[in-house]
């Protein structure tokens, strides 16, 4: 039997039937489980429209919303988010809710890497980075507390766009760390990711860049935090950059990223820990331990340190608003997807951007010896994500 | 000199020149300070427009947000509230900020009721209760978090309403407790507040109610929080419900209020100190004496006292969905608004409602001796805004 073809992305520019989109779930989500079962899907979606997949962590009328987890759906109940219901209205149907890792956390779900299946997709967005990569859909929901777009996207080739926090509402959604928690989506291209922001950005400006950005590489000390091939290639795109004419200045901007990492786990762990105090103390059994030893930590953080990190983010904050760079150029993740299921990998190279807020885009920067594909992170000014798609759209071609 | 006619709501169906409702706002906001004070608000709304007052916790893109407090603006700093952006779209204009409690709890703002202006026009939401009553604007944004719509929407005379939590995103505004936050606005009537709610909700389905509602009056312990002139004046408008025809169904519902009243303060207590724990240990000091005694409260909130609180939540929601009731109808507050600027007044007639989550419309019922206001609270199913305003307007007309 030849192998099946899973790797397969498929731009908005380009729409096929419903149908053709329905056929390719039936043929390789066996495999690859990106959605939750749905048996009847085909009866469900007897009308046109673009699909959609959807995290399970949001609200869909009509779906239960499980968040990954073993607790009873009910408690999860709610309106639906505001980002699935404006969708639907642009003439998205939702073709199914994706695997998420447990409460878009680490514990992962059983999503398998279009490019090698024995590899993660990388999380907490898992079903939604295969679905695009698999082109089972030209778009899928995500979110991203801190990596959960970025890293998926890169891991399985595609692109991911995490917008400025607070851009998109996150309401109808299971929270993971309000301060953080970002909604996203993955596409097969930039061009698909900004039609998308027009549709999911309450309000959106459509622009066309007026000059070329100056690339801005972090200090040496945030890029020790990836592996050395993930080094390697990096150093290979930025000399492809400077090959295409873009300016790329290094900095020492996150030369501290070691002393504020405690931080960045302080801020999340406490809020982590607030979201489940209503159903931690009852149902903590239910958690998978990875979770329940982050909601744990999160119990352990002291008000007083919860302050002083909130202090330190808003000093960090406005450094990085400060910084003379127009789009910051870092790896994705600290390699390639890693063999096995039992990790969706680390978020290392995302937690400062995340905790920025700042809109990021995670672009496919070609392949690695196995042919799994690497991905580069491209980060914007807060506010400014309309520019950073215009500018992604110019800097990706030199990239992949 | 003759008194100036303070209370002058005016209808979205009775439009008039931008420039008639600026007029008004100079006639008659230095006397009760609903809108915070903008010098040039004339120069700025050179544009055609509906004008919207928008209570001061809400982001909106050209205005700092102050929260009513005097913590630095920077702190709440972030993209507009979706709300204000989606009510842009659709035609409003910001007329300007409206005065809040402070960080939409209990230490009040200066702004006065326009039927006495000695009298206080409740609270947290002060400023848009007022703006509509004396016809400044013909809708402003509120939110209510335990009773901060209802409440000043009876004492000021005008129509308040509270869709079910999380029906309209709660995204863009400085948080209170967010498993209790839901956005509000104030109207004149209820055909304004319905017209409103098709443009504030991502989705919303017109509909006329196909037969009359079964009216539920909760349980006489319940009732006992209100004063005797308002236990009285309910009575009477409960006899004129039912001489215009309704059927009227006396309950026991809520006759356990006492027993969860410490509950519902654990709820509340417990997040807001969560909010504030960003801020509060770094400027505990500017903090007014009500709400950072409100804030050390909650962080004496037990995360088991918390878990025992939601789980509680969860049977009294359900108990709720169980009952055999249409519109529930309760006084809107314990009595009409209290002489002096000192307090808003108490929430304990809508507590247990905003715990429910439930949507709730509170309309003019008459007036006291002194010619203050009487208002009554109409409470629906959760989800079924659509059909509670629908059989609000059937409701109202008999209550006045």
């Amino acid at each position: 039997m030849a192998p099946l073809d899973l790797v397969r992305p498929r731009s908005l520019a380009d729409p096929q039937p419903l149908s053709a989109w329905l056929d390719r779930i039936d043929a390789v989500d066996p495999v690859l489980h990106a959605f939750l079962p749905e048996p009847d899907r085909r009866a469900r979606l007897s009308d046109a429209g673009v699909p959609l997949g959807v995290k399970d962590i949001f609200r869909v009328d009509g779906f239960p919303t499980r968040a990954g987890s073993a607790l009873p759906p009910e408690l999860f109940d709610g309106p639906e988010a505001s980002l699935v219901t404006r969708l639907r209205a642009a003439g998205f149907v939702v073709a199914g809710k994706t695997v998420t890792a447990e409460f878009a956390s680490a514990a992962p779900g059983p999503t398998r890497n279009p490019h090698d299946p024995t590899h993660t997709p990388g999380g907490s967005s898992s079903g939604s980075a295969a679905a695009v990569a698999a082109g089972m859909v030209p778009v899928a929901l995500g979110s991203q507390t801190l990596g959960s777009v970025v890293r998926p996207a890169a891991f399985c080739g595609v692109v991911g766009f995490r917008p400025t926090h607070g851009r998109v509402p996150a309401d109808g959604m299971v929270p993971h760390s309000p301060s953080l928690d970002t909604v996203g989506w993955f596409t097969a291209d930039v061009a698909s990711a900004t039609r998308m922001a027009a549709f999911a950005c309450p309000s959106w400006t459509p622009m066309v860049p007026d000059r070329a950005p100056v690339l801005g590489v972090p200090s040496p000390v945030y890029l020790a935090r990836a592996g050395a091939a993930a080094r390697a290639a990096f150093e290979e795109r930025l000399t492809a950059l400077r090959e295409a004419g873009f300016v790329v200045r290094t900095t020492d901007f996150l030369s501290d990223v070691e002393d504020n990492a405690a931080r960045c786990v302080a801020l999340n762990r406490f809020e982590l820990a607030r979201t489940h105090a209503a159903w931690f103390p009852e149902y903590g059994d239910r958690y998978r331990p990875q979770t329940a030893a982050a909601v744990r930590q999160g119990l352990a953080v002291t008000l007083d340190d919860y302050a002083e990190a909130t202090r330190w983010r808003r000093e960090f904050v406005a450094a990085f608003d400060d910084a003379d760079v127009d789009v910051w150029v870092t790896p994705a993740a600290p390699g390639t997807a890693p063999r096995g299921l039992d990790s969706t990998g680390h978020a290392a190279m995302s937690v400062p951007f995340s905790v920025l807020g700042a809109p990021a885009l995670s672009v496919p920067a070609g392949h690695d010896a196995q042919g799994l594909p690497w991905g580069m992170q491209l980060v914007g000014a807060r506010g400014a994500d309309e520019r950073l798609l215009a500018w992604g759209a110019t800097i990706a071609p030199a990239l992949d």
